[in-house]
């Protein structure tokens, strides 16, 4: 499969996915500055690349410190961390490996800076290998709700994209391809920032994936044709009760699917839990600039001083969702006791 | 309000709606084949003024007519009646303007061929006083179900740019401001072609009405958050149990709203309504150009190669929809009663 993010000569390398599905172009990152505004920009996106991103990120901060010891060496990590942390709020699987490299760090303070920076290098490293072990695992997981000849709904990209290889929501569909099964994907293409047309289109392709692309109001008309069989979506971050934030328009699939008795399923590595955070009230929906809505495309489409209501995210209520596919095993309800294995 | 049509000197004017809302440009349409032309490339669209262009189209098409008696002349409406109706099979008013062109001319069959022309030039003026007449009172029928305060979304553009004037689904709402109540909307942007950031957004701004712009799957988001009270859309065929053929995207609200106990309504006038067919089953469904979805916005946006489903319209069943609003009245369930007074 295709390279997403990898680590060469003291820069992170990964694609640009504000590009595709026009370019294929890699950006060489030597600095968090660099980084940041990629998260920002959403060259680099998908919540657990995001982690493993976030990871590399504080290496990358610390690259050329001079901090004599521990305390020092701790002050810059914070700053980094408080920095790169603001990138994305929502995004708990970015705090989450921020949060681990700082532990790693603090457990090896004993270390001169030298071999904590070595060390915190190795942490990244192994982030993203746990990443591509555990998508992997989800992807073997999905096969207990996938059939041969079943056609899957995807919204967004919880592909190999979104991740450091094989993806969440669509692992499952590549190890079915790998055991013999005939998958067809649908994939909304996501307004306003189209990472189903651009991106999951785009990777199903290239990985000999029979992929069809609607735009987002059309699949209540497929579920009600009987073309659509499962749904599975990917998480940015999904609370104790069940309730999950993905990517706006993921809660209308949600209802579409209910309504048409299909199961929607969230595909999602235990780093996008947050047992902390009771149900989904308490999670917080940053608003887009109004650009991605009026001219999402270079070109102006809308009256240029209208008002917009543009939400990165929704949540989909626990209720909707038919289960959750871990790299621990698949999740069903009552989430209040079944999610309790990932603490 | 803005003139959308109007007959000028032996010439068709209207928008050119595939501009909006960039340019403001009127089209002069002298013959049949730019006519065609204009409602397949949709520069004139909406139902309502579908029926509207289709009845001067005859006009138009029979202007240097030189038949020398009714059967000649005859053959030549029936030659027009079919080119001009294969310009968009689903548009039930476009049918039902041509054939009562055609009703008018073999009416007036005793009277000499400049005679008949002159009496279908003023049925089709006839046609758009109806429509402007109608439109109107389908907005104040509209209120009986408008509180002030109400918020409203609303899909595709049925507003005064796809009739002659007032609009259907936003007439009510230009009416509610005559009377002085406060109404919002809420404008799904309407993928691929983007009616609602086009059209509705920029002619319910160019009318000082409060109006805000989402994307389609945003929709739900916006219902779960009680930020919804009505949703009224157009229709473009109406069955007689009900079913109702609308822009892609309509049935998606409807379940939508369904799920949030909001009340959807179909706002249409009496045209709009097929009585022949019996159900949503018999509406045939266009199927549109892939490039509206890979590279609608003049930027290829998709893997040029992707597969696409790209229908024109989806059918809401009759269930999921609160009421009729008509010029006749509103018309509750159970329709297969209800809407025999329109036959």
């Amino acid at each position: 499969m295709l390279k997403i993010i990898y680590w060469k000569k003291g820069k992170l390398v990964f694609i640009d996915q504000s590009i595709l599905p026009n370019k294929l172009c890699y950006i060489h990152c030597g600095d968090i500055y660099t980084l940041y505004r990629a998260i920002k920009a959403l060259k680099i996106r998908g919540a657990p690349l995001l982690g493993v991103a976030g990871a590399y990120g504080v290496v990358l901060g610390l690259k050329n410190s001079k901090a004599k010891n521990y305390s020092e060496l701790a002050r810059q990590i914070n700053k980094i961390i408080k920095y790169l942390g603001s990138s994305r709020p929502t995004a708990v699987n970015l705090f989450w490996a921020l949060e681990r490299m700082a532990k790693c760090a603090k457990e090896n303070s004993k270390f001169p800076p030298r071999t904590i920076f070595e060390l915190l290098l190795n942490e990244a490293h192994e982030i993203m290998e746990e990443d591509i072990r555990s998508c992997r695992k989800i992807g073997e997981n999905t096969q207990a709700v996938l059939k041969n000849n079943d056609a899957v709904l995807t919204h967004c990209n919880a592909g190999a994209l979104a991740t450091s290889l094989y993806g969440t929501a669509l692992s499952g569909v590549y190890v079915a391809k790998e055991t013999g099964k005939k998958i067809k994907v649908y994939a909304d293409e996501t307004r306003p920032i189209l990472q189903g047309s651009r991106l999951t289109a785009w990777e199903l392709q290239q990985n000999g994936i029979d992929v069809t692309l609607i735009c987002d109001n059309m699949a209540a008309s497929l579920m009600k044709k009987g073309m659509i069989d499962k749904v599975i979506v990917g998480a940015d971050r999904i609370a104790a009760n069940g309730d999950t934030a993905n990517k706006i328009g993921t809660y209308n699939v949600a209802v579409l699917a209910k309504y048409h008795k299909i199961p929607f399923y969230i595909a999602a590595p235990g780093s996008s839990f947050d047992l902390s955070i009771k149900t989904g009230r308490q999670i917080l929906i940053e608003q887009r600039p109004r650009e991605e809505i009026i001219s999402g495309f270079g070109k102006l489409t809308a009256p240029k001083n209208v008002k917009v209501y543009n939400p990165a995210f929704d949540v989909t209520p626990y209720e909707l969702i038919a289960a959750f596919i871990t790299e621990r095993g698949i999740l069903r309800p009552p989430y209040k006791k079944t999610l309790r294995i990932l603490k």
